[in-house]
């Protein structure tokens, strides 16, 4: 597929300087661009490498002096990023799943399929389920019975949509995630042993063993989650127990995040890489959790937090605060505790040398 | 499906108050209960909106006043999360999984299917495979050659058993659990770097790189899985090198918990979301790992451990402990350390304080 | 299957004493062996467990007095790993997949197959993928539009590759991996949170949340992966933006790593269980991370760099260095503070005494 270079300024609301005629086929990095390819280059550190390539075309930094750098036309990005966004929009080939509703997928006759579907094949919609318009399901993909997906939805392959989940709008779901697992909710007959250490170290709520057999508390509650939620490859969302686990719009979950049931994440939230919320616990809107936080059960996260990666969150964090460490603190109070850590081994010799001076010995033990 | 109250309460082994004749389609929070739901309040912070709340009938706290709060009948819960087990039993419409064979599973002639036994579209079960009598075996699962599931076990959608996995009865196996995956056990032919670095900190077995090509190890003992276990969504269990990894009666494996080759896990355990055990470690019994729990391999944990989240084992545990930290240390020990790290930045300035008093100077580097 | 000791010591190139007609049927550990059994005794702490057990013919360590212990032939093990490798390869009894197309795999007319591959029943191999020599696919993979898999690989069941996915040679994937994901990319219109906590923190790229709706980095490079390559159950490999993520020769990754879109990791590279690294991390040749490890979006680790199990690594680490921590530091550094941090609790005494002989009181605040 070719484009020409005005189209794409158009197409991305940015600012074309040069002749617009010029066509290209793809996108590439600066250094690997031939004549054919749009180059990118968003900053000055691409300029020597843009004057090397073929390029003929490209998208720099606001200032730039294209013509310099032996270009024929350049796209003018002042937010690098944004231009990203809007230039892969448009040159992404997509996954190639075919139109329609493949004749070796299995359809219950009791299912609701909207207009323009497209299911892919050995994929199972149960009796039951309602897919939404314009929404394209995967090869190897199960949607369960009662379960609603939103139109213009799109499921990679090989996703798994238990019973009881629905969802909005513009869902992306990337390969193998789990949305309505059952929730990890066991309880013994008598008091067990994590109950006593959660006493003794003041947590809350009543889970454990204690030589006793574990009886299971079922997931009745299912999934709801907004429009325009991507939820990564590999990531699990388990089902609420009474009522469901809660994912707000614009939220954006990366792979491999768990999140446990009865969680509630607001709206345009970020959760990265191996995020895990432990059950019942609350996180606030425009939430950053970055890759590895945890959060443990039912705790509070409030609006705007941002947490580092790694950040272990064993308490509820107020909005707006930036947090980071095991277990979490704001910032700067990890920074100090690190800094005075570093000199901790230097500290315990100036206080050897006052006890010397104090009590004519190194140590009076 | 309609239930008496009355029935509810005998079925869990609770008291009914009240007329045990009303009946109920399902459960409820209490502020979401219309007059077809059971309210669950079991504790008093749900008085007022039970007050304000439909419902006619609720699951209260022993003690309840539940006439002035307009119910006509009350099950008396003394311990909730126990109570919770069996209502949710009752309540659960489960996932809708028709019963029998479905006609485009495939099941190979040499694969052994007792009676009443559900088995999904598109799943396939191997030669040798056996599988027990009323079990189920969702849509797009995998049980490979030579595998043995228990009786009157149940396995969501997008499951794998692969070759020589052995499990007990009443399994329970959620979507995208893998069980039975190869260890990762690569060794290079001559001493590697990591060999190095472990012998220079005493740690023990051999892995890793040198600029050598590295050798496999393979897998050839499979999984021994007891009675009464589940497994979680995505979780990932290696098998043995030469003998099973073990996984004992009535433990229970959260989500994305991964079990490295030849460990050995006891009865009645917890492992929470994301715990990650390395190769040939072994986990006692009624032990409890939090969320985000790492063990090193080769390592011990006694009966009756308990992880705080994201605790991080590099050693063994001896029985009962009570562990947190990264390197985990017993609780208190670690509150204790945090501590005096909080206080460590004043310690600076009193410190500066004496060194000016004894050496007429803050300091005498 | 049975073997001679005589050509299993020839096959792995140890050294045969003893009676190499002795035929056997599998190896196990000298306590479980009977007479058909190779025991596997390569320390002098099975001599015990060798003597009381009914095996004919083991595999022991240099010096072993191997006729004293009732043995009639012996496989000498200068490097016990080593020997494990060679010795599991010629027992290993594999999957157990058919050779050839399976009726029920779905083999797009527009794919090209190379000879004497495998596809196992429900895969599906979408127009455009290219399935080099001797290959086996297991069943219910799915093989995405364009992707190339290199020759005598082996893909076991419940895995997916995307679309633009380029492996090497003998390639191994465990269940349900994921590679071709699409990226975590977002970006909001303007400035976010996220962006001016970074600013303040002195960190670099820019994603982020701040009340606006973000804007998705669609991911068009792909991945590319190198010769002898192992990927771990659920495991995820993210597409990358403009050019591919990039896998080296002879690396390994174990179960539910998480690689993000643009990642680079060199050759021979070893990732354990539940690694983590963001973004357009660039990883060595000849590295270990252990389990848990994470790395920062945008930073180096360099050759031969060595990371404890759960080490958090948020900068640039030289080639070499043998670290752990969170934050990551040099091995010798964590445990320096470590120990100074035990230390602490009595060093507070120590620093009241001072004050009192020196204040004449525990404190002047």
């Amino acid at each position: 597929m070719t484009h020409r270079v005005g189209d794409i300024a158009a197409a991305i609301g940015a600012t074309l300087e040069g002749d617009g005629d010029i066509t290209i086929t793809h996108a590439a990095e600066p250094d690997a661009a031939g004549p054919d390819a749009l180059a990118l280059a968003m900053s000055p550190k691409y300029a020597e490498a843009l004057s090397k390539g073929e390029a003929r075309a490209a998208i720099v930094w606001p200032g730039a002096d294209w013509q310099a750098m032996g270009l024929e036309a350049a796209i003018i990005a002042p937010r690098a990023r944004v231009t990203m966004a809007g230039l892969t929009r448009i040159f992404d080939p997509g996954q190639g799943f075919a139109p329609g509703i493949h004749p070796q997928a299995l359809v219950d006759p009791g299912a609701e399929i909207g207009a323009d579907v497209s299911i892919g094949p050995f994929s199972v919609i149960a009796a039951g389920a309602r897919i939404g318009d314009r929404t394209t399901i995967g090869p190897l993909c199960y949607v369960g019975t009662g379960s609603v997906i939103g139109a213009d939805s799109f499921l990679r392959e090989h996703v798994s949509i238990g019973a009881r989940v629905r969802t909005g709008a513009r869902l992306v779901v990337q390969p193998g995630a789990r949305i309505g697992s059952d929730g990890f909710s066991f309880v013994t007959p008598e008091k067990s042993s994590v109950e006593a250490a959660r006493e003794e170290f003041g947590t809350s709520e009543a889970e454990g063993s204690a030589g006793q057999a574990y009886l299971r508390i079922h997931s009745l509650g299912g999934v709801e989650i907004g429009d325009d939620v991507e939820v990564g490859a590999n990531t699990t969302i388990d089902s609420g127990t009474i009522r469901p686990t809660r994912i707000g719009n614009g939220t954006k979950l990366d792979n491999m995040v768990q999140v446990g049931h009865n969680v509630t994440v607001g709206h345009d939230t970020l959760l990265c890489g191996q995020v895990g919320l432990a059950g019942s616990c609350r996180v606030g809107n425009n939430v950053v959790l970055g890759g590895q936080v945890g959060a443990a059960d039912n705790i509070f996260i409030g609006d705007g937090v941002v947490a580092a990666g790694a950040t272990k969150i064993t308490g509820n964090v107020p909005a707006g605060r930036v947090i980071m460490g095991y277990p979490a603190t704001k910032m700067e109070t990890q920074v100090a505790m690190y800094k005075a850590m570093r000199r901790l081994p230097r500290l315990l010799d100036e206080i050897a040398r006052l006890q010397k001076a104090v009590f004519k010995s190194p140590s009076n033990d």
